[in-house]
């Protein structure tokens, strides 16, 4: 016997992320083989003709699990009981736009989605925010969403943690698999800082692998750049790798971590490791029974300290840019 | 303990297609949970940078299934030793080139390829065929692996099955899990014939559901044309959801048919149903060990015959502009 349908909400639908993730989700990636799905698929009305394709090559794939689509441009009605809701469409950056710019354009959409979340969304919906600015976007989302808890939104770093992982396996000679433990600290950006000190490959400490001036000079900068190489390479920004990051981000939050590991996720600060409460930022989290809790008391080296207040001050000025909608 | 990895040939991998493709065999769509992957990556030169794009990107994704990549524009080198070779990359339509020109350069590259999984892959490879005309390309391919088993060479229908199950569930109000035993016969192009006097809605005979004037004049032509329709939508061919049908095509090939289902493959004929031997066309195929095997025996009225008989014309014709590399 199937389960009841779990219903998902996808802003930017009809974009190449959503391109990458769609599918993904309606074959069962996410939720599990045991599990049906009702896409909710919300689109700006130019891009409605684009998505209408996206929505054929849905139904052409006969996915068992995929129960029905919905599709539309207000946000209240695709919304409308959601279970889950995943946030990608933003505003790109323009030619000569200022970074603040864009904040504030975003802000304004973030804040129309979380007010329509929390009249249209299930009680218990967890949301994840994958448009950028997406801490931000994700602290504007949970400020409007007054009915909703700020634990319900999340932002998504796991890009970054699967990045940062396989930077670290590759140097040691290791699989992927192999690697525990790593930590992506503050904001998706730029000033994100991977952190290997707790970090094990086949449960070994990473940090007797690797010497200091790698980490410095390399992995660090590495992680921290890696969408801009990748950009370079293919002339286009990350889409099914986010796409995939997105997946294990839901299917974590809600299937749990493994035993001996954790992951990260962009979450609303309890003041833990003096991130300032409130701020959306990245911490090691472990998953059980669909909610997540903070890895609390880990011993935070000087360099990695300097790390996070770096990006910590960049998150307290992107708040206080959008501080008139929070 | 974990299996011994699977070697997966892929070509055309910097394309449309198998940017949809790489990362959900990745992610263990195709071969199951247990079964980690070796991507072979095949592309033409001037691909081969926005391949290494996709390559960072796979990496990004940190998939513990995913052993290692290998990439490369020699095909002996890249189909080394592959259990599986998903053959994508085919040279598209030209502005104001013939059907036939079409045909004569895909029948060069799919020779060679066929030569080069000959020398190099292993002895018991399963290869599908999706690039176009992909029926005449699998022949070809297949005509040049004189080692290799004729049944070792499948061309993918699989997408026009998953479309014509879509159609007639939205049609008679079911899910597309309720459908069973479609058939589509004879060529992958516009003179495919879809077939639903075997199928089933629920285990009713579909046939009683629907009337003959939606049969003759929206299903099977809408099902034929279904191509061209998602391209005027998206302004771009199918890629996700072809590439989702040649994840079932060989996930079905490998792990089987369900108890009362077959599937539809494009695979070369034993003589059954008319269909002249040799001929690489769509059957109906229940799979299991592995092998799949011609469902026989089933009555074939006057009107489905007549479609048969139409598109195997077609994939004479074709045979024979490529008689010189058979």
């Amino acid at each position: 016997m199937m389960k009841p349908p779990a219903r998902i909400a996808i802003t930017g639908a009809a974009g190449q992320i959503s391109y990458s993730l769609l599918f993904r989700i309606a074959s069962g990636d996410m939720l599990g083989q045991d599990q049906p799905v009702i896409l909710h698929l919300l689109e700006i009305p130019p891009a409605m003709k684009g998505l209408d394709g996206v929505v054929m090559e849905l139904n052409d794939c006969a996915f068992p699990l995929l129960n029905s689509i919905v599709t539309g441009s207000d946000s209240r009605e695709i919304f409308g009981d959601v279970d889950y809701a995943i946030l990608v469409g933003a505003k790109p950056r323009g030619l000569g736009m200022e970074r603040k710019d864009l904040l504030l354009q975003n802000a304004d959409i973030f804040s129309d989605q979380g007010k329509a979340l929390n009249e249209s969304a299930k009680r218990n919906a967890r949301v994840l925010v994958v448009g950028n600015p997406a801490n931000t976007n994700a602290l504007i989302a949970s400020a409007n969403a007054l009915d909703l808890d700020v634990s319900q939104f999340t932002a998504m770093t796991r890009l970054d943690h699967n990045r940062a992982i396989h930077k670290l396996a590759t140097k040691v000679g290791a699989s992927s698999a192999m690697i525990q433990k790593l930590i992506i600290w503050g904001n998706h950006s730029a000033t994100q800082y991977p952190d290997i000190t707790h970090a094990q490959v086949d449960g070994q400490p990473a940090k007797n692998l690797v010497d200091e001036g790698w980490l410095k000079s390399v992995f660090v900068p590495g992680v921290q750049q890696r969408g801009v190489a990748i950009q370079e390479s293919r002339g286009a920004s990350s889409a099914a790798s986010a796409a995939s990051a997105a997946i294990d981000h839901m299917r974590t939050w809600i299937k749990g971590t493994d035993a001996r590991d954790w992951t990260s996720m962009a979450i609303s600060s309890d003041g833990s490791y003096g991130i300032d409460t409130g701020l959306i930022s990245s911490f090691p989290v472990v998953c059980k029974n669909g909610q997540y809790t903070t890895v609390e008391g880990l011993e935070v080296d000087s360099v990695t300290k300097q790390g996070i207040l770096n990006s910590v001050v960049e998150l307290k000025e992107e708040r206080d840019a959008v501080r008139h909608l929070l």
